[in-house]
């Protein structure tokens, strides 16, 4: 897979894509990472790449030439067909997991950052596939969530994560937020873990584990109940729990 | 404001932290950013900061005392009286705006990083503060949710946004999304600019631009359409919308 970054400030990305396991799924060649400075596709003198808004206000618009050439470059340059052009915006979806999960399954995603400005409706109406927001917060930039589209679609192509790893991923996949974990020293200065994690009990242990599951998930995320089918025990446990 | 980050990624941070708007805040002494590499404050012969899980299971966990070490360090070195210890993990709460509004009257924060790892229980419950999520999608790791809370935290700050960057901003305040934006040149390889903004008519363009405010939010988030008081004339243009 491909993904290409078009943004004004590319230095931002070599640290995200230069570490842990974006750098070493590079490394093996499951992903090519470019961050590139769409400035210097403006074709003006100054290469300027905003101007006023059309019909006044406050604020600068993303002019659209400098976009659309870099876009076509990149296309063309990866000879890709069916490119995603992502523009990460206020306005945009919000990014789930299947979204990821979906981009995971494209050749070549092309990722387009504005930097406290406008976009010209034009690179919305005619060159971008998708939009996407990480969530109701305001960014100065669409980087961080290209960070994070990178990050998250990466992790789930064939061959990237290790098993240490998916682990983690897997226990998402219960539907329910995970239980406590606990390691070493089982007295850490006073604080203790659970005796029955000590105690050997497979049985009980599994048990303990599947009721602070739930627990955690009906005090903090009820709406994932709603979500998943319960079996008849977890019903039991969870109209006990409500109880308490 | 200082804002420490507790990873075992100290160098993901450099891009973020020296660039644009964050670079400029603390150069200018609104805030002063750290990324601190935990593992240095284990205290085991090979620098460990993992373990095996009581009870069996995949995966490993994160150790105590490296994490509850480099917090009381941080605290310690601040000399701050009630630090904001932050967790990145996907059981917390979901970030918003109004919680970056609510950190950035604080003084100091900590924010602590996971990576593809669980958390010993008693950080949690011992330690930590707030326990914060991005939003429901995996992450290798808290660093890019440090990230987007040091962006969205610093903007916050008196006196770190200019008038370009703040108008950009004040866009969300209206409780709708913004309108479509357009820049020279009018026609841009057969895309045009819609007449009205070129008519020079300033309260056509202010009506059609709040008309199409609503008619995007109407599309795309009708959820904030709910949480707002309309006016009678957004109710009549509403209604009309919702019948095209």
């Amino acid at each position: 897979m491909k993904i290409d970054v078009l943004t004004l400030f590319p230095e931002m990305f070599e640290g995200v894509f230069g570490s842990s396991i974006l750098k070493k799924a590079a490394e093996e060649g499951h992903v090519e990472f470019q961050a590139i400075d769409f400035r210097q596709y403006a074709t003006n003198k100054h290469k300027k790449v905003d101007d006023y808004p059309y019909g006044g206000g406050a604020g600068m618009v993303l002019s659209p030439q400098p976009i659309f050439d870099a876009v076509l470059a990149r296309v063309e340059k990866s000879n890709s067909k069916q490119p995603r052009v992502i523009m990460l915006c206020p306005q945009g979806e919000r990014y789930t997991q299947t979204k990821a999960e979906e981009l995971a399954r494209e050749e070549h995603l092309i990722l387009l950052c504005g930097h406290y400005e406008g976009y010209d409706e034009r690179v919305r109406e005619h060159l971008v596939t998708d939009e996407v927001s990480l969530g109701d917060y305001v960014l100065t930039g669409g980087e961080l969530g290209a960070m994070v589209i990178a990050d998250s679609v990466t992790r789930l192509l064939p061959n990237v994560l290790g098993n240490a790893e998916s682990a983690v991923t897997d226990s998402f996949s219960t539907g329910l937020l995970e239980h406590p974990q606990y390691t070493r020293p089982a007295d850490f200065r006073g604080m203790l873990v659970p005796d029955v994690l000590l105690s050997g009990h497979h049985a009980n242990i599994d048990a303990w584990r599947k009721k602070e599951s739930l627990r955690r998930t009906l005090q903090r995320r009820p709406d994932l109940l709603e979500l998943r089918e319960l079996t008849r025990e977890e019903e039991a446990w969870l109209a006990k729990l409500k109880k308490e």
